[in-house]
C-alpha cells in the first residue's frame, strides 16, 4: 500500500547532521545564540535533511487542496458553498490572497480538487491575466502559472452529524492523493512544501479532528472560522461535540479519525505531510486546517513532526492546542485566520532565511573578526 | 536648521487614505479582518503615504550606522571593540548575516561610519567575491554590492559614566547624518528604510536612552546584549544607573539625551527616522538599538512614530519597553538579538505583503465571488 510504504519509508532526525549544524552556528560571525528560533529551526533542517547544511528551501511549491463539507448543511458558516468553487476560479485567475504573496515568494501554486461540491468554473475567471486555468500543461513549478489539478474522490463529504464523512477508503484516497501530490512536486524539484486549503466550513471538521487527537473539549478546539456570530459559534460546538460523542473516534486509528468527522482536504494534506517527510522535504504549515491535517500526519507516523515547520500562530484557538500538541512553535503570530496557504507564504522567507545563513555566512576565522 | 526643517516637514497620517484603504479591505476576495495585523499595517502605510494603496515598499534600503562606545572601557560587553571595525568589512565582503538575509531581500546595504574608533579595514576582506568595498561607487541602492559612506563625527563617544558621551554638536551632526542618508536612500528610489547599526557595547546607550526616555528603571531597561554573564550584567545596570543619576538627562531634550548617554548610531538612527517620516517613506525597526533612536525621534516628533514599523521584538527587554512606548507592535518575534537588520530584513516581506494584498487581490465583485 502507498500509504504504509510512505509510513515506513518516515526516519528519525540525523543527530551527526544537526550536531554539525550546531557546531557551525557557534563559528559564525554573531553572537552564539543571537539568531534564536532560526537557529533551531536550521538545524532540524539539517536533521531532516541529514545533511549540513541542508539544501535551501527552494523553489517552493504551495499545494491548495480544496473540498466541501456536508456538515455546511448545519448552518456552521455563513458562507455560501459555491464560494469554494468560485475561490478555485479565483485562485487559478491569480486574484487571491495566496496568489499575491506566492508571487511575492516566487512559490508556484497547485490547487487539488479533492472533493469540491459544486462543478469547477469552467467559463471566464476575473483577470485571467493571460493565465489558462486547466486547459494545458504548465510546467509543474511555474510560479507564473497557478495550476489545477482534478482529484476528486467525492463531491464534499457527508454530514458528520448524521453519518461519517467518509469511508475508510474514501480518506484512504485522498490521503494517498496528498502523498502523489508531494512526490509530483518534490520529484519536479520542490524543496519545500507549503500547506493551503479551500473548502467552506472547514473549521469545522478541523475542531473535531484536533478535539479528537489532542483530547480537548471542543469548546477549547472550535473557533468562530470566517467570524460568525455567538449563536452560531455556539451552535458550531455544539455541532463538533455532537459528532464526538456520535463517532467515538480512536486517535490511534487516524485513517478512523479522519473518516469519521474530517474532511478531504484534511485527509489529502495529512497525505501531503507524510509524503514530504518520506522525502525528508520540509512542509511549512498554515492555519488549523494545516494543523489539525498535521495531527492526524503524526498519529500515522510520529517522526513526520520532524518535517514539520509551523509557519504561524491562527487566530483559530484549535491551532495553539494543535501545535503544542506536536511540540512546533510558529514563526509568525499576526492573528492570520485566512487559510488557503498565506499563513505560511508569508513565514517561508524566515524558513529560507534560517537555512541561508549556514550557507552564507562567514566564520570568525575567514572574515579575520575577533572572538569575545 | 536641516534637523529643524525635517521635524516641520513630518505630518499627521491621512485619515482618507487610511479610510480608503479599510473599505477596500472589506470588498477583497477574503474573510473580513482575516489578514489580522496586516490589514491594520496596510491602512498605517496608507495613511503614512496619503494614497490607497500605499505605494509597494520596494526596493528596500538597509543602513547600517556603526559607531564604538567609550563606556565600553568599563567592561560591559565581552567583546573588543576592534570587532566594530572588522564587522564593517565583513558587512562590506558580505560575509555577514545581514547582507545573507539583504540578499535574500534584494535589499541594498549601506554603512556608514558614523563613529568608529578604530581604523577601518582597508586590506584585503574574507571572502570580497568581486566587491570593492569602498573605492569605487557603486549605484546606491545596487543590492549586490555594499556601500561605505564614510561620516565620522568623533572615534567613538566619551565615557559617559566620567562626561556627557557627546557635546550637544556632535549628537547634532550625526542626528543629520541620518537625515542626510534617508534623504539620500529616497531620493535614489528607496520605498522603505531598514535601520541598521554595528557597534560593540551599545545596548548600553540603548539601555540608558530607554529609561530616559519612557522612565523605566535601568534594571529592566538593560539586558546581557551579545550575551554576558550574571556579574556583568550587574555591572552594566549599574553603569546605566550612574550615568542617569550624573546626567539627568531631560526626555523632553532628546538632543540632551542623546548627548548625554546616547551613541553616534543611536543619534544616526534617530535622525534617519526622522528623514524617513518627513519624506512620507516608511522606515522598518530592527532591534532594541532601533527602538531605543525611534524614542529619541518620536521625542523630537511624535507623528514620526507613523512611519514607523516595528520589524521585531529583541529578546532585549528594553527593546520591549520602548515598543510599548511608541505603541508599535513587532511582526516577528523570534528571540532574535543580532542587530546589524538582520530582524528589519525578516520583517519586509511581511510589510511588502500587507501592501501587495491591496494592489492586486481581487474583489469579490470582480472576482464573481459569492459573500456571506
Amino acid at each position: 500500500m502507498m500509504l504504509e510504504t510512505t509510513i515506513a519509508a518516515i526516519r528519525p532526525a540525523d543527530e551527526a547532521a544537526m550536531a554539525a549544524a550546531r557546531e557551525l552556528h557557534g563559528r559564525l560571525t554573531k553572537p552564539a545564540g543571537s539568531l534564536g528560533a532560526l537557529e533551531d529551526l536550521s538545524v532540524r533542517l539539517a536533521g531532516l535533511a541529514g545533511a549540513c547544511p541542508p539544501p535551501l528551501p527552494e523553489p517552493a511549491a504551495v499545494a491548495i487542496f480544496a473540498g466541501d463539507h456536508g456538515v455546511h448543511a448545519q448552518g456552521v458558516s455563513p458562507w455560501p458553498q459555491e464560494v469554494t468553487g468560485q475561490m478555485i476560479g479565483n485562485f487559478l485567475a491569480g486574484g487571491a490572497v495566496v496568489n499575491a504573496f506566492a508571487r511575492q515568494a516566487g512559490a508556484s501554486v497547485t490547487v487539488v480538487d479533492v472533493g469540491v461540491a459544486t462543478p469547477l468554473p469552467t467559463g471566464p475567471v476575473a483577470d485571467p491575466a493571460g493565465l489558462d486555468p486547466a486547459g494545458t500543461d504548465p510546467a509543474v513549478l511555474d510560479p507564473a502559472v497557478p495550476r489545477l489539478v482534478v482529484a476528486s474522490v467525492r463531491r464534499g463529504t457527508r454530514d458528520f452529524t448524521v453519518t461519517a464523512a467518509l469511508t475508510r477508503d474514501e480518506a484512504l484516497a485522498a490521503v494517498q492523493t496528498g502523498i502523489r501530490i508531494a512526490d509530483e512536486l518534490i520529484d519536479a524539484g520542490a524543496g519545500i512544501l507549503l500547506t493551503g486549503d479551500m473548502g467552506i466550513g472547514n473549521t469545522t471538521p478541523a475542531a473535531a479532528l484536533i478535539a479528537a487527537f489532542t483530547g480537548a473539549d471542543p469548546l477549547d478546539a472550535t473557533g468562530r472560522g470566517t467570524g460568525i456570530d455567538d449563536p452560531t459559534y455556539a451552535h458550531k460546538v455544539a455541532v463538533v461535540r455532537s459528532a464526538l460523542a456520535r463517532h467515538a473516534p480512536d486517535p490511534a486509528d487516524p485513517l478512523g479519525v479522519l473518516a469519521a468527522v474530517g474532511g478531504l482536504e484534511h485527509a489529502a494534506l495529512a497525505g501531503l505531510i507524510l509524503g514530504a517527510a518520506a522525502r525528508r522535504t520540509p512542509v511549512l504549515l498554515d492555519g488549523v486546517i494545516a494543523v489539525s491535517a498535521a495531527l492526524a500526519a503524526a498519529a500515522f507516523a510520529p517522526a513526520a513532526v520532524g518535517a514539520m515547520v509551523a509557519g504561524h500562530r491562527s487566530a483559530e484557538p484549535g491551532a495553539t492546542l494543535a501545535l503544542r500538541h506536536l511540540g512546533l512553535d510558529p514563526l509568525i503570530d499576526l492573528g492570520l485566520r485566512l487559510g488557503e496557504g498565506t499563513g505560511a507564504l508569508l513565514a517561508l522567507p524566515v524558513v529560507t532565511g534560517a537555512v541561508r545563513v549556514l550557507h552564507e555566512v562567514a566564520t570568525f576565522d575567514s572574515a579575520g573578526v575577533a572572538e569575545k
